[in-house]
C-alpha cells in the first residue's frame, strides 16, 4: 500500500495515517548515527533511521507500520522484552517515511527532530554527503537532532 | 469541544481523534487503583483513571488531550522530568473518555486493558460498586487489567 494513500479502517471512523503519526509522536525515533569508517568519504559512515519500539506482547502497531510503509524490519531490541521496527534505507526514508510525516506531521516538539532528520535524508538521497558542503550541512543538522544525548559530541569531533 | 466530534486540523489531512488514539496506544494508561478506606462500602476506595505522561519539553500533546476532552488536569509526575495528564472523574471517564476510545479504538492489545477499564467505569457510573454483585464484577475485571503488575494482588486480597 502506498504510504501516501489515505485509508479508513473498515467500519471505523479511524484514519490509519493519523493514528500512526500519533503513535510515532510518542514512541518513534528519528535518529542519525555517525560511525568512523575508512571506506566512507570524510571518514564517517552516516546512518539515518526511523524506528519504533514496543513491548513484545503488544507489538501489533509495529506490524501496522511495516504494512503501511511496505518496508522495514522488525527484530528484537537489545533488551529482550521489546521489538523494534526500523527503516534504514535512505531511499525508503526519502520516498516513504518523510512524505508521510510531512503530510501527517508530528504535533509535539519532536517535530523539530523530524525536520532535522528529513533535511539530512534529503541531502543524502541526492548524494550531497559526498561533497564538502553537503557533509557540513549534515553535521549542522545532526547537531540539532537529539540534542542533549550522547550524540552531541558529533559536531565537535567531526571535521571535514 | 465535544470529544465525539470529528475534527480535521486546519490545512492538514490529519484527523485529531485518530492521532490522539494512536498517541494513547503508545503512551496512555487505563488504570484502576484500590485503596483501603473505612469511609467506602466494602472497605475499598476504587479509583479509575486515564492518564498520559510525557517529558516536559514536549508536552504539547497533553494539552491537546485536555482541550479535546474538555476536562482533566496536567501536573508534574513523581519524576520531575515528566508531566502527567489525568482524568479521574467517573462521569468524565464514562461520558467522554470511553465513548472516544470506543469510536477510535486502540489497535494494539492494550485494547484489552481499555475494555476491562471501561467495564469497571460503566459499573461505577451506575452506582454498581455499592452493591455486592457490582463490586465483585469490578474485582474480576480489575484482575485482567494491568496483569503482571503489582496490582495483581487485588483479587486475592479483596473479599466482599
Amino acid at each position: 500500500m502506498s504510504a501516501a494513500k489515505r485509508r479508513y479502517l473498515p467500519e471505523r471512523m479511524m484514519d490509519e495515517a493519523s493514528y500512526l503519526s500519533g503513535y510515532a509522536d510518542g514512541e518513534g525515533c528519528f535518529c542519525v548515527t555517525f560511525n568512523k569508517s575508512r571506506r566512507h568519504k570524510f571518514g564517517w559512515d552516516i546512518r539515518p533511521s526511523f524506528s519504533v519500539s514496543q513491548n513484545r506482547d503488544r507489538a501489533e502497531v509495529l506490524y501496522m507500520f511495516q504494512k503501511y510503509f511496505g518496508c522495514g524490519t522488525i527484530r528484537p531490541d537489545r533488551s529482550d522484552k521489546t521489538l523494534k521496527y526500523e527503516i534504514r534505507g535512505v531511499t525508503e526514508l526519502a520516498t516513504k517515511v518523510i512524505p508521510h510525516f510531512e503530510k501527517y506531521p508530528l504535533l509535539s516538539s519532536k517535530r523539530k527532530d523530524f525536520e532535522s532528520f528529513a533535511a539530512i535524508v534529503k541531502i543524502m538521497n541526492e548524494g550531497g554527503h559526498l561533497n564538502k558542503d553537503g557533509f557540513e550541512k549534515i553535521i549542522q543538522f545532526a547537531d540539532g537532532l537529539n540534542a542533549g544525548s550522547k550524540k552531541k559530541y558529533v559536531r565537535r569531533q567531526i571535521k571535514v
